[in-house]
């Protein structure tokens, strides 16, 4: 990769080989529109559109100015990936130094002033408008540690688990931007054994207040309701890019509402996540091997490569009201058992339809490790049973109302890093409501 | 309730005590717009509007010319229920026999030909544009039955069901109006003891498709994330009206895929809902009781009031390939335990944004009855050991190719029936996909 005109931090995650997509507004244009992340600043594609002849730049493109104008990527995400990757070797072109493109903006001071701005001069907010949102539980260490929590290391995983991505749909209204406030739950809670013959739940603030480091999925293209998409389609057809995803849980409601038919009110409240789409070809220098699976998979599963995930270095940070960060996770993105085509394919086996801005979650992402490489403190602290030790005397079975949680994903060296900047959440404190 | 000058069937659900909303188009006018139904015929909002000066009609409401002619009833439902009340009111006035409007249209044949027509020449669409899709488990005896079968009589309820509105968030994207076929899922089946030591599922077209009779009901305004909505302020505050939904189920795929999560691919393949959205105020004169609950209610879920849910009689028709209708149950709403503001306060309890067009489903209404009383072919047969017999020599387990399944739902006497009309769907044959 060359380098950029634009003064970049070597360890930046928007180097020029990133080039990530997201929706901005400014304090003299509140409109949200597209942009893209290179160093500390943001590239405001609908004033680089308004201001100079892209002609040149993005040939042959139907839709692109419009799709760049809109106040969600989905117009540019229903482009096709084809076309994304047009766009962004383009803009790689534009921002690198002596390529063809790179005096329409490096020599033009006016229309830098205009399209080009610092990251702390605009608001992020929402990338895409999201139809449905599914979260699936691909992250095998994370299943593993938590079913033997609950069922025992001879039970630990489902019979179904090493067959088919098992996931369930969750909520799309409560996906938020990051640095949105998170509200503590209130919810139903059973403080004894749900066995017991008359069980008393009482309605409280979680006091199990957890987070969930994921991996999610954008949508680019739809498929025909009733038909299937294809494992080996489903990454050049289907895949717009990928965010960082925090999904809250209060792990307490969900204990006791999940029975029979999965979580609800434990997750729906919010799950974060990160405002810059990573678009998919970015991360394909960065291919791995996941989490081997002995299981004989079914045809439409069967990928055909062994390298259908990532490896994104993925960190948790816990900072206090106090100010004090502790970084209480690390682990990557590649001890998924399942790739995003896999869970695509299986989602549509049975004909359910996929739209535009549709989020697949990959499922909490932990390592083989233990403690430090867990993606949630249900595992880190074995259910309230053991705390982190954050930095100084304090420490965390789960979390406080000031707390905040600050996902970070990057892969490739310095100079060249492919990175999704933060996911961060704090928690505020619950609501007065009737109980 | 007066007469119409329209000519009404004593036996339509679309009697002048109802006034349903859909959106339909016409040959001439293929654009989606507001409408709603009279007798055997609809009256289209937008002719209506662009045609007459309805200021006499409709004094004082804001946005409401272009919310009647929107592609769907978002814009109307998000005006909020003393909208819907004084619209509803107003057209009863404009279809009734002598009022202070009934001129108005009746005395008009050039209006009357472009607004009044024949349901005959309409096309119905979606009615609203659904954000997110919520299917509740309210039904009480269907609860029962079904978990009598799997997990036998002293277990038959989970220890929360009592205690508050079971739930799980649905796929929003396979909603379908009526008369969309359906066609039959390809799933993951487990043929053998799933907890034999190594499963192996097949891949297939579902064997055990089957329906679930629901009532659907749409919201009217949204609350702020974080804010839970009063079950007292729910009706009247949320609430825009109700359909009927077939959420149709593939049963050997459930089984094998719905631990721990939740049902996922045995359900997002299709759910049809019936077009026309009756109003909440239309179902007003038909409260009833519900199931009595004696579990003592948290405060949030505590109604003050004992008719809560609608005595709606619910009917379901299967009709096969060669064109024989036999009715397969008759059972009524008010089996349910829980009401829609019970359900709502429920879901937002920890904060979870309800938006305009969400969609929630009560679950699978049957009665207390049996076979004859149920919603669903898994209770009519027992999950297949039984078969529901069929006019002429013919039965069923589950649903064939070609099966037709109907749901109808009214209530109230002769010439002032509220109904819902038909929500009907044919299965078609599986996809030819990869295995």
């Amino acid at each position: 990769m060359s380098s950029s005109w634009v003064d970049i931090d070597p360890a930046s995650d928007f180097s020029l080989a990133n080039i990530p997509f997201g929706i901005i507004s400014t304090a003299e244009d509140q409109t949200p529109r597209v942009a893209v992340a290179i160093g500390s600043h943001v590239l405001d594609l609908k004033a680089l559109a308004a201001n100079a002849n892209l002609a040149a730049l993005f040939p042959g493109i139907d839709g692109l100015t419009p799709a760049l104008s809109s106040p969600s990527l989905n117009a540019f995400a229903q482009l096709g990936r084809p076309v994304h990757r047009q766009v962004r070797a383009a803009l790689q072109d534009l921002l690198a130094t002596n390529t063809q493109h790179s005096a329409l903006l490096r020599d033009n001071a006016a229309l830098r002033q205009r399209a080009l701005l610092p990251q702390t001069a605009v608001q992020m907010h929402l990338p895409m408008e999201i139809g449905d949102y599914t979260d699936f539980y691909a992250g095998y260490h994370h299943a593993v540690a938590v079913g033997r929590m609950f069922r025992g290391a001879d039970n630990a995983l489902q019979p179904n688990y090493l067959h088919l991505p098992v996931g369930y749909h969750g909520r799309a209204s409560s996906i938020v931007v990051s640095g949105t406030p998170v509200r503590r739950p209130v919810g139903q809670i059973l403080l004894a054994d749900p066995k017991m013959p008359a069980p008393m739940p009482e309605v409280a603030p979680s006091r199990k207040l957890d987070m969930e480091l994921e991996l999610g999925c954008f949508i680019s293209r739809p498929n025909a309701m009733g038909e299937a998409i294809a494992v080996g389609e489903a990454d050049e057809g289907h895949v717009f890019g990928y965010v960082l995803l925090n999904d809250w849980s209060a792990r307490d409601v969900q204990m006791w509402e999940y029975v029979p038919l999965g979580p609800f009110n434990g997750k729906n409240f919010a799950s974060t996540i990160s405002p810059w789409v990573v678009l998919a070809d970015a991360l394909e220098p960065f291919r791995a091997g996941g989490v081997e699976n002995r299981t004989v998979l079914h045809e439409y599963l069967r990928e055909g490569r062994e390298d259908g995930v990532f490896d994104i270095t993925l960190e948790v940070d816990l900072t206090t009201a106090e100010g004090d960060t502790t970084t209480i996770g690390r682990t990557s993105s590649k001890h998924l058992l399942w790739s995003f085509p896999q869970m695509i394919a299986h989602h549509t086996l049975g004909g359910c339809p996929m739209r535009t801005g549709d989020l697949l979650g990959s499922g909490t992402i932990s390592g083989p490790g233990g403690q430090g490489e867990s993606g949630s403190l249900l595992e880190m602290t074995e259910n309230g049973r053991k705390e982190v030790l954050l930095r100084g005397t304090d420490a965390r079975t789960f979390l406080r109302d000031g707390d905040s949680i600050t996902l970070r994903g990057f892969c490739g060296a310095e100079n060249g890093r492919v990175g999704f900047g933060e996911c961060r959440g704090k928690i505020a404190g619950a609501a007065q409501t009737r109980r």
